[in-house]
């Protein structure tokens, strides 16, 4: 059967929560969805078995597997040249070993299955339906959690020789020495830029200062980056400089990215980017401080353009689109 | 006439003092060589005609122009995408405009000319005939004057969105606050890791201790890199340290590049090379113990296969190849 007659991917966002899956079409619409709990099941079959009985229904939605060219994973601790998961930290039956997903789901579909990380499945989302479309160089920083990265040079995305590329989370920009990583190392952008990060550095400001805010109402273990965003939004001089401080970490880490690959845009994405110009601003004037003179007032900084709650399905079945 | 009888480029080494010209077949094997000095003409086009001059000499000993499939340039400032060099400091008919350096050479010799910085040059240079052959991730880090990289990703070089792509010499590993770099901003890897650096650091411990080094007999100001080398190989420990201190630096620096590419190799080219293991060995401690956990082990750390006088013309030379 040509590959013209099949209009569909699958795209499966593999969380650590929920898995949840999507038949989408060539312009990124989502035709048919369902998912199911990833840590339900104590052995990798027993999950592949779970989504498949899932699948089947909404493959017979949409007219059944000869409909469906591929299937596209984006799960953490994805190595797209394997199609494995590797001792992914937060998965019951994928964190003491390596799992080869993508070989399973072939085995039990008959279609082609392709897995990355999800931050690289974001970024080959915006480059097949989002704001990065036509775009051959660009850096999708994935802000959620954790802070991850999808790379992409000469319209290809990076994966490097064995597969881990694009771990930008993991660089160092500023060296405080007082934030332990959970990749057992300091300081790393993640500790700062994610969700988690704004957290800690509330309870840092809220501990070491006595500076009065909104936000000593909370207890300070309970602080969450939003409850941070709803205090600066009423005007909180406190909350407004953790966001203030956590773009000027961005701003400077994104400085150094571009003496790497010199991207035309960097596109944001996840639950930190609601906070909008409390964190984009003070990104983007210590870019312009920090960036070599000849990066200047040339890249983008950019939003993701796909719909929040889909994005991160509409990125991983954009994988599918490129087997 | 095709392109299998024509068994040879031209590579032009265009660096702040000589221009060195070579004649270059697909081996890496230099038929020919002149050079002129760059700097003894006033415009661009006074430039070019004198090389053209000096060319002529050395394509006639090797068959004429028929024979010669293109010519590659390794330029200060070089700008791949446009062939120009743009506002090149170090260059009297350069330093305040935009140079069509390619073009200019392309109409006079009537075959295609390529251009880009001289670390790309390199890059291209070992991916064709040194060390880096049939490596598809890697990246070159030239230590001299300054220091400069060429990025190789998917056995593509990275030239990012406007050609300017892969100055990790201009990142920041550790912000001391203390050295200005001819960038503008402070404490570029280039203020520690060229030979330059190394006469800093040199120039810094020897005024900020008093510990007895064979350095103490020279003028603080006079020391260079190779002064350093030649008093850490007679056992002088200040002098170790100068190196030791470099290749920290140098070492955690690439721990942050491999969490952009993750390359295969690092690939060390000039000056400061020569102090071997002086550098390497601290390199490859510091890479190890900064490097995120799912890259050790992963990356070789090797030194430029490339013959020492001709790398430059190689480098330059192997960029004629890819046109």
């Amino acid at each position: 059967m040509k590959n013209e007659i099949k209009p569909f991917v699958i795209g499966l966002d593999l969380g650590g929560t929920n898995s949840v899956f999507g038949i989408v079409d060539s312009r990124g619409e989502i035709k048919a969805t369902t998912a199911i709990k990833t840590q339900s099941y104590t052995t990798a079959q027993d999950y592949v078995d779970a989504s498949v009985e899932a699948l089947q229904v909404i493959i017979e939605q949409v007219g059944g597997i000869d409909k469906i060219k591929a299937m596209g994973i984006g799960a953490p601790n994805g190595n797209y040249y394997n199609g494995t998961i590797e001792f992914a930290p937060n998965l019951s039956w994928g964190c003491d070993g390596v799992v080869p997903l993508a070989k399973m789901f072939e085995q039990r579909l008959g279609i082609p299955v392709a897995l990355t990380n999800d931050a690289n499945a974001a970024a080959i989302g915006e480059m097949t339906y989002g704001v990065a479309r036509g775009m051959k160089n660009f850096i999708v920083i994935t802000l959620g959690t954790g802070v991850g990265s999808g790379i992409v040079v000469n319209g290809q995305l990076v994966y490097g020789s064995d597969g881990f590329a694009g771990e930008l989370g993991h660089t160092v920009v500023r060296h405080r020495g007082n934030r332990h990583c959970g990749c057992g190392r300091e300081d790393c952008l993640e500790c700062y830029c994610s969700a988690t990060g704004v957290a800690r550095t509330a309870k840092e400001l809220l501990t070491t200062t006595t500076e009065p805010s909104l936000l000593r109402e909370m207890n300070v273990d309970d602080i969450t980056s939003l409850d941070v965003s709803i205090a600066a939004g009423k005007g909180d001089a406190l909350a407004k400089r953790i966001y203030e401080f956590t773009g000027e970490i961005l701003g400077e880490a994104c400085a150094h990215f571009t003496a790497f690959s010199a991207p035309e845009a960097y596109i944001f994405f996840g639950g930190l980017t609601k906070a909008g110009d409390l964190l984009m601003e003070p990104l983007k004037r210590a870019y312009d401080k920090h960036v070599l003179k000849i990066y200047k007032g040339k890249a983008q900084f950019l939003v993701s353009g796909l719909d929040g709650a889909s994005a991160a399905v509409l990125g991983a079945s954009a994988i599918g689109w490129e087997i």
